[in-house]
């Protein structure tokens, strides 16, 4: 038995502006007066930056406006009015996901085990490494595997390789499933706030390369894996998810890394779960994610 | 220095109703047509029951309608079309809240710091026993302590005592922080979803007596405490916020009611937090808390 | 690049028995005389049941007496004299561990990437099934996978066939991964305190079908997964691990499942490694697991 | 209804030193020759220093060296055999523990709840501060408060006065119960590992002041509670404890300050728990905690 996802016939809008009164008010409206029945609204705004985030789903079943032509009504009606930025989304529709990978195997397994048993409405188009080492596990779930093999000298020409290969299966998210190689800010611009990185501790602390290392080093009672998207300052993007587990002096290194491998694909798991959900906003490097 | 609170001059609405399209658009309008600024909207559809819940808090400054009027505007403009159940609070109006307590002082000791710091908008009128053990504690603190020695034989006549003092001292909510007794119907009737006691199990586990003992023989590696609304049956209310911590065979049953003590004290304190702060809706024995 | 564990030339000793002065001094001058070098000691006196359990791991490198008479003397010169229930292990030899799934998958292929990955020293013989849903994803991973459609006529006769077919493949541990039948006496004899299980709750809370349902019934605010060893009572055997996560209102029936999903195969691979590396002991229905 | 302690005739011995074989026979066999009944002993092999750490807890009824003269024999016996470090505590004789503290109440509220319901086997014979704001709870529960309004003129005057208050009192262990101040090389150097912090993050992420309004910023999805010993480095000391919450978008600074102080009481108060239980013993920046 696969987890069938039930593929709801809903749309999605997920819209921030400067706060202003009256914003759930003619929302609400335009899509009660259409004859759209709202299955899930949640609001946020932020005291500080005064600023209004709103995710709305409803069914399109007997809705007015066709779905081509929402955007242009909610773009005249409503967003102009109050200076939203504003995504549209149809959860019928799959997110085409690229996984990156270099030599560790458990985010690509949770992530294939979960898409071969139809957990998520995503397709895998393909799969890009600058490794072989995984390449039986691609093959053993059918999904095609593209290495680039990059090195400091030729970093710019591969990515624009995978830029073109990306483009070519029209990818909506990157995921870096453990991949080890920094992504350069021409594929990081290209995919704004749709790189979803796999840090392995909880950052802030201890960014960058040996993670475990430096926890074991520094002697601390907590590890965790941390969720994000990915922007140019290294393990500095928005947060999605972090989890946390707790260690003793027994844990060694390899403890530390077998105890983090498991929170590290469960964290980036739902971090894609969420994505793709289109449960999260980003606004001025963190996230509204309203699960 | 204390955390004091900053009362804010507002108001919310609970609300709940049979779900139907169009109930927040015409909530939200009703407020921003009279200058009300929203400042938090939280809402919820039981998918099976298909039941409608809100929760609803805007600024009183600037608001057009006065305050004694709200309720009488809002029952005839907007809950008598859905057939709302619905309650109306003031956040600078303090919550009266009662204790009552039997032997056990860690949860008495963190409710009488919190409110000796500021940390809610409580008063405490007084705290009711059963025992005289704790006299000195609410002495220490300059709050009104009564014995009722109930025992079999007195027991309706206690209750009816300690329901006299409670509504002469205007009591709102009663909290029993770990309160040795039964409470009686009568009790319960007159302060429906208004008692809120603490369980030292992770419910329905080891409910009734002794729970610690119980997790203990059967070998458990978590302990929880679970907050729940008390109702006629025992151990059985409406749950509002639960916690655990993990144990292992090395937690005698002294450990288990130490490291439970740390669980109970403060999930019956985020328990009374999220009722005073009216974030709490009641239904068919389960609560909506709209954190 | 897989995780693959370093294969260490130790020896494990697990024993336990009536409470004494001096045995941890007899067991360890035991080791050094015959120059073991002790790389892990841990110990735990029940004090209720006044018996005494311990676990050591030495290396075996310069160990004077040799891997076949270690039994022996250990028998002779040690445990006959406290009376103990012992057990002896080598790090180097796998454990061959047989695996019954049903219908979901998520178990399983957590098992069989870890497995694939060499995680863990063990061998997977065979998996079986009481339907053929998972057969794609054992032909995946080149696993045999044998069927038995057991139902309540031929119940005895199947689970007659899968003793004969555990043992001629030597199997040391079965493991249930969500398999959905209840195994019979004669099979949990066999194999007494050698088949874990993964309950979909907080065990003792929500035994038997469908726990998840009964969650969200009763309005719980934290849902739970058991590992246990299997006994002739229903999910009311020996606890190994167990894990919870927070849901909320928001949660429906199937949101339960799918963050259940994620608690059940983590606390089900978590038991799987403790039993695998010897950490685990059994007495009185509870474990002593030396983590 | 105190918690009250049992106070057990027991004796501590901490240990540890370079790795070597026989020691745990050799420290086991002098207790069990001199019929000590050993009710707990933990030990632990830091792999990558090659050192040897233990506690040993035995009952001191029938054992054969009186209590004055274990220090010598274990000395002359067992620790220069193996070039010890070692510390030895009597279970019945309370530890002396001096709070310091500023203008937060929360911590010193949770810590003299603690001591007066007899939950540890303390006796606080003073409390510190830099300002006279929690005066009137140390009056409340009859603790002698003194106030040294240091400044950075008079700083060193005034922990000169601190200290010999402190040793006039002969006081054990010192305790930063949210005191705002940086404590100097002389008394952390007079008390080494003797003194324990609460940090408010789960640290190393976000050390020095204001971490809630730091997390705030990054937009982390969980914030943390640290207790460690003060090392003359800020908020590097060795770690003994940390807890962890989760937050979300909805929480402003306010909501993680009030979630962050329930962490921080609960940390510190493990902490001292462990720490007079003498359960912690502190190589190289690191602690082992034997729970």
């Amino acid at each position: 038995m696969s987890f069938e996802i039930k593929i709801k016939n809903t749309a999605i809008l997920l819209m921030h502006c400067p706060d202003r009164k009256g914003i759930i008010a003619d929302a609400t409206e335009f899509l009660v007066k259409n004859l759209g029945n709202i299955i899930d609204l949640d609001e946020h705004v932020d005291p500080i930056e005064k600023h209004f985030f709103m995710r709305i789903e409803w069914e399109l079943d007997n809705f007015l406006i066709p779905r081509e032509k929402i955007a242009d009504f909610f773009a005249v009606q409503i967003a102009a009015k109050y200076e939203m930025n504003w995504e549209l989304y149809f959860s019928d529709r799959p997110v085409k996901m690229a996984l990156f990978v270099s030599k560790m195997s458990h985010c690509l397994f949770d992530i294939l085990a979960r898409h071969q048993s139809c957990e998520w409405n995503v397709e895998i188009p393909l799969i890009i490494s600058n490794h072989d080492d995984l390449k039986h596990i691609a093959d053993q779930f059918n999904i095609p595997f593209y290495i680039f093999p990059i090195n400091r000298e030729n970093k710019q020409e591969m990515e624009t390789k995978e830029i073109e290969l990306l483009n070519k299966c029209s990818v909506d998210l990157v995921v870096l499933a453990r991949y080890m190689q920094i992504v350069s800010p021409k594929l990081i611009n290209k995919f704004a706030n749709r790189i979803i990185n796999i840090h392995h501790s909880f950052l802030p602390a201890f960014p960058g390369a040996k993670p475990y290392h430096s926890a074991y080093s520094r002697g601390v009672k907590i590890i965790g894996a941390t969720s994000h998207y990915v922007t140019e300052e290294l393990d500095a993007g928005p947060i999605i998810k972090q989890e946390v587990t707790h260690v003793t002096h027994r844990d060694n290194i390899d403890d530390l890394v077998r105890k983090g491998r498991d929170l590290e694909k469960i964290v980036l798991s739902r971090a894609i779960y969420e994505h793709i959900k289109r449960n999260v906003l980003v606004y001025k490097n963190k996230t509204i994610v309203f699960e």
